[in-house]
């Protein structure tokens, strides 16, 4: 039972990639227009537009955007495929941690790679390739959220980090996929949303598409968890990844794996959503995902005022690992995956 | 052996408060003029000063301010000392969590209540008993760091939650006292400080006093500290309290709870570090501590700038208790209070 979401952060329209920029969320709602291959990168890196899958729908539409420059520099097709496969390979270093942006820029190489069309041929199927990437991520996040719905407990209390929604997604959204169908099943259903420091994707993001969408959101900061665990008032957290090992250790935004350990103590079951594509069976523990070291400003400054003292030392992992073990299960489009997950990621790929 | 700090927060100075406004750091280093009651009973409500020992020299502070206003209402012994009490009372409640804030209030009550004194005279009493309890307290902090710094392994790096610093105390600091006394034995201690959300004293206080006395430290925020523990990046974790219950239960600031847990899940050992004074024996658990509840906009607003949407719920509890089985010791003045508390407490009240 799918839930309308208002929100969609990223679309193609008439060779141009629409994107909500998401870094002046909540005090502005503006789309800009990513024309060019470059810009995309950059829109990538500095965060106009992230969580995993949206980031994958990024990167393909940014390859779609050096096709076209492309087809302005090369009439031959074999120069014009070299170029814009460098191009690709570059598009998909723009973040390093989810694994989306690599399956997606994959997905536009091996067209380029294989096509038998012209240049203006190849543009069209990377086009398409990229609307459809979009599109099926967001009907893959429907299945997320209705797979997930089933373990929501009536008039529950889901806690969330970071921002896994519709804002990080096609649209709908995975770990918010998850409360869109729960809510529509039950509109008792509420949110705890974490503000997640440094960037504060859960005050500034998650707030304000739940409240766009008249879901029930509370926003907590992130030490304060535990104490909501500890009263009763959390029945379950649900969470996004940005790549998942074959074992099922998940990397997400930086404070998911404390939050993750807080559940555990509790004995409160913490769930990833997130669709397949955001699982690298190329490895096989959490401990090959490399970590993404962001600025220090991250840190030090919230809205471009400094909050702490000079010559201090600062570090600032965007991402950390919660070990399989703590995990009740990862709700994907094709169900609900749960320990032990080697075997029932494995699985899945069959399916 | 003593380090010597810079930082002096609140001190008496001819008939007044000298105040070391919190508020500001680290943009402004300034001292205000405290100099009513009314005056430090907002002082201490809005935080100008804060930290459980440093509220209670201020409450102590207080009742000499409302005594000096007294003396010029009454003539009457009698008359002035019922007006008094009620206002001791009164500025006890300025905050609900720190047992300190009791401690000193009622302190100054009983010389109201038992001095035969003229109304100058008593004036002079409660003077002195509030540069006692100040000057005191310096030498409590210096205590608990000698103690502290025994079970401080050579080269630790020292993770803390909010600042229980010298600006939290008369000076010196109780978790900083015990970081200044391992750092002046041994100059390869470093510190993490936890940022501290909402009001973010780990990040404009505690960096700010560690910075100005020269001891390393790195800031980091409230959800990242499992992922350092997991690294192996943290030794040990000092907080301080604000009360802590007959059998070891601990208030500290909101957050501090989460940490304790994901310590535990390292095997990093916790250390509560707490004058005696923090130690209330009226209650038998934490679970009687009163948990006060603060205002929306500390997390909804960061330097006057709202950070998340509108028309959202906000729970701001300000404490959270650490339960006494995650607590590996408490250091005190009298010593390190291990396991079990109910014994180790009352025998160190014994001493």
């Amino acid at each position: 039972m799918a839930f309308e979401s208002k929100i969609r952060p990223i679309y193609w329209e008439n060779g141009v990639s629409k994107m909500l920029d998401q870094t002046i969320i909540p005090y502005e709602y503006k789309y800009v227009d990513i024309t060019d291959g470059q810009q995309m990168f950059d829109a990538i890196k500095n965060m106009i537009v992230r969580g995993a899958p949206a980031i994958g729908i990024a990167g393909a539409q940014g390859i779609v955007l050096y096709a076209i420059e492309g087809a302005k520099k090369y009439t031959d097709v074999q120069a014009f495929k070299e170029w814009l496969i460098d191009k690709a390979e570059y598009m998909s270093t723009s973040r390093p941690t989810a694994v989306n942006l690599m399956w997606a820029c994959k997905q536009q190489k091996e067209i380029i790679q294989n096509s038998e069309s012209d240049i203006n041929g190849i543009i069209k199927e990377l086009e398409e390739k990229a609307v459809e990437i979009e599109l099926d991520d967001i009907e893959r996040c429907k299945k997320i959220g209705d797979y997930g719905a089933e373990v929501v407990p009536k008039g529950a209390t889901i806690l969330t980090h970071c921002n896994a929604g519709a804002l990080a997604t096609g649209g709908y959204g995975t770990a918010l996929g998850v409360v869109r169908s729960a809510y529509a099943k039950d509109n008792t259903v509420q949110v705890f949303a974490d503000e997640t420091r440094p960037r504060q994707q859960g005050a500034r993001l998650t707030t304000f598409e739940l409240a766009m969408d008249g879901i029930p959101v509370t926003l907590i900061t992130d030490g304060m968890c535990s104490y909501f665990m500890n009263k009763g008032m959390i029945d379950m957290v649900v969470v996004g990844a940005d790549r998942i090992a074959a074992n099922g250790d998940s990397a997400n935004k930086i404070g998911t794996y404390t939050v993750a350990i807080a559940a555990k103590y509790h004995n409160i079951p913490f769930y990833i959503a997130a669709p397949l594509s955001t699982i690298d069976r190329s490895i096989a523990t959490g401990k090959e995902i490399p970590i993404e070291e962001r600025s220090r400003e991250e840190v030090t400054h919230i809205n471009g005022k400094r909050i702490c003292a000079e010559g201090i030392n600062i570090i600032n992992p965007g991402f950390d690992v919660t070990p399989h073990e703590l995990i009740a299960g990862i709700i994907t489009e094709k169900g609900i995956l749960r320990p032990d997950y080697n075997k029932s990621i494995a699985e899945a790929f069959e399916l």
